[in-house]
């Protein structure tokens, strides 16, 4: 089975200990929900010494990529990073001489999936104020690996953002950026392009015959009829009145304060957001310790435990795996649908217990269109 | 024991079911949990045809407040509105024809709380596009009350909306008003005097000795330092700072998506937070349909289920009274919470299970000074 590439993250954070203690966690629930084999891009040694630190009997094994789902029922596989940097980073202490075995980490496994060699990405955290030290010019995580999955100078795919839980999954349609600038930056295009992926995706990697969206709305009650800000009758009702009209199953734009109650999120697959609070807020308050970040919208796929390099506990083993381990199984469910189906009889991974309507097993595998989100 | 006054908000909506249903319900959890002796003030022979056109064995009764308690076990007691008003409302048919009817009822239930002859207002849910065709000018329902909460001409005092449960207490600083509009609406001046109503009434009426507060931020990550919008750093920390120097236990600006999950919950009383939905998706997430309305900041006890006229499921007798009823429990605790102690032994009630923080029965009884939030 051709294994995850897991990334470093930044060594000082938890990444280390989260992917060490994962690896233990390998086969703790039963052989049938074993953790599908997965390899560590870094320093071998560094790895090694960090499971020592922590006291953690855990074999380290260099490996290549091929050799790791052979090796990883008695050893944490680690593929070194290409250059044969060393790493000597300490726990909790964030230096950006480590900069560079960060980012290499994350190109590598790039590659590794690009080439075939890794079904997944599965990323660490990092801590972006560490990279933009040595130079990192990227707004984040998520854009660096965009820009990643096509050639040097190309237009970057919109990379679109999913938290996945097994109780709600939630896009923020718009991110990192100042609450006052979310009215300029929620356009209708944006909006559109955004729904798309997120309904693309859920068809073609999380096997969902017929995904239904919501949309909520930007302003409170969602602006109820324009008396309460505009954006959602001029901006957001429009892009679902074409979204509908492309065929897409989307509602909206919904008030955002009543949509997260069970009953609520039993009528549908997955939630757009305007802001990222109104994403994020619902989703850590029912799952905090196993959301994963999923990215919508690559070439390739990528999940990410839902939390940050938490240099103030990192070295303690008190660090959680829960997501990182969340977000393993997440990439396996992903990379099994979007294998090209070896037979017709193929198995479609459901998600969220929609048994009926997963995607028929005929259903074309998902290929990425260079020209699709540009 | 004094009664609670429930008024009887929009008669086309769910509020006259809901009224009958709580009653209904008045000791279905034995005495132990029985409800506080409450009255609806309105038409009593509109009551007694929505009981039988909803096929109801509601007995009515039509009383004044003084007799409520005493009739309360044996039939619904129904306080008829001081002008005489005869009500003629059809479930889920919306009239401005009991505009009048509706508001009366609101002035009359103040009135009665105002004069002794009421422990707590409780209203029913009002649709103010309903209200405004017969010149209601109020911005809400809470604007409203505070107005009556003062003689004619004064200004009002800030009323401040708390969205209350068993888990988890919100208050948005921001109401409804625009999303784009909240940066500048978000003064430090507005985030200190809704703390300052806050701390006070969680000590006073929800009996709490040393009340804890949390700021969740206005931007993604509470700003991250400035570099992700300003006003964390500028006006919310700030702010915060300020109420820590006169004594106000509160932490923040803090990131608003890791602020509601049960273990950060268990860390606080209250939560504030810059816009409506912030507040109001982690509680309705959690507590759909027991949520509690209480405004806090005026001079007598007000409480509200957490939901609208719901005209689409009027007269259908499926509207479910659990709102209400939470809310006719949170307005009985405040108001014996509030009542002047007859000994030093008076009882304080405890919230949330916090029984080792409650307020010192020799604390004074609150009072209201008007001169203390204009």
């Amino acid at each position: 089975m051709t294994p995850l590439a897991l990334t470093l993250g930044d060594p000082a954070g938890i990444g280390p200990e989260l992917a060490l203690a994962a690896w233990a966690r390998r086969a703790a629930q039963g052989a049938h929900s074993a953790l599908r084999p997965f390899f560590l891009v870094a320093d071998p040694d560094f790895v090694e010494r960090s499971a020592s630190r922590l006291g953690l009997h855990v074999p380290v094994a260099e490996i290549d990529p091929e050799t790791a789902a052979e090796v990883f029922p008695r050893a944490l596989p680690v593929v070194a990073l290409p250059s044969g940097t060393t790493i000597a980073a300490e726990p909790g202490k964030p230096d950006p001489a480590h900069a560079g075995a960060t980012l290499e980490s994350i190109t590598a496994a790039v590659g590794f999936v690009q080439a075939g060699r890794a079904a997944a990405v599965v990323t660490n955290p990092i801590a972006k104020y560490v990279l933009t030290q040595v130079g990192f010019a990227y707004p984040g995580h998520t854009e660096f690996l965009a820009a990643l999955a096509v050639p040097p100078g190309s237009p970057a795919p919109l990379p679109v953002m999913m938290i996945w839980s097994q109780d709600l999954a939630v896009v923020p349609v718009t991110i990192h950026v100042p609450l006052r600038r979310v009215p300029e930056l929620l356009t209708q295009d944006l909006v559109e392009r955004t729904a798309r992926i997120v309904a693309r995706d859920l068809a073609t990697r999380f096997g969902l015959a017929a995904p239904r969206l919501v949309l909520a709305g930007l302003n409170p009650h969602a602006g109820e009829a324009g008396t309460m800000g505009f954006e959602d009758r001029d901006v957001l009702a429009p892009a679902v009145e074409r979204l509908r009209a492309e065929g897409i199953d989307i509602r909206g734009p919904l008030p955002a304060d009543t949509l997260f109650h069970a009953r609520a999120r039993a009528t549908y697959d997955a939630a757009l957001a305007p802001t990222h609070d109104q994403a994020l807020i619902p989703i850590k308050t029912i799952a905090f310790d196993d959301g994963v970040n999923v990215t919508l919208g690559l070439p390739f796929i990528r999940t990410s435990p839902d939390h940050g390099t938490a240099f103030d506990i990192a070295g303690q083993g008190i660090a959680r795996p829960d997501s990182l381990i969340a977000a393993l199984r997440l990439a396996d469910r992903l990379a099994r649908n979007a294998a090209p189906a070896k037979a017709p009889t193929a198995e479609i991974v459901p998600f969220n217990d929609y048994a009926d309507r997963v995607r028929p097993a005929s259903a074309p595998p998902s290929h990425f269109d260079p020209t699709d989100e540009l």
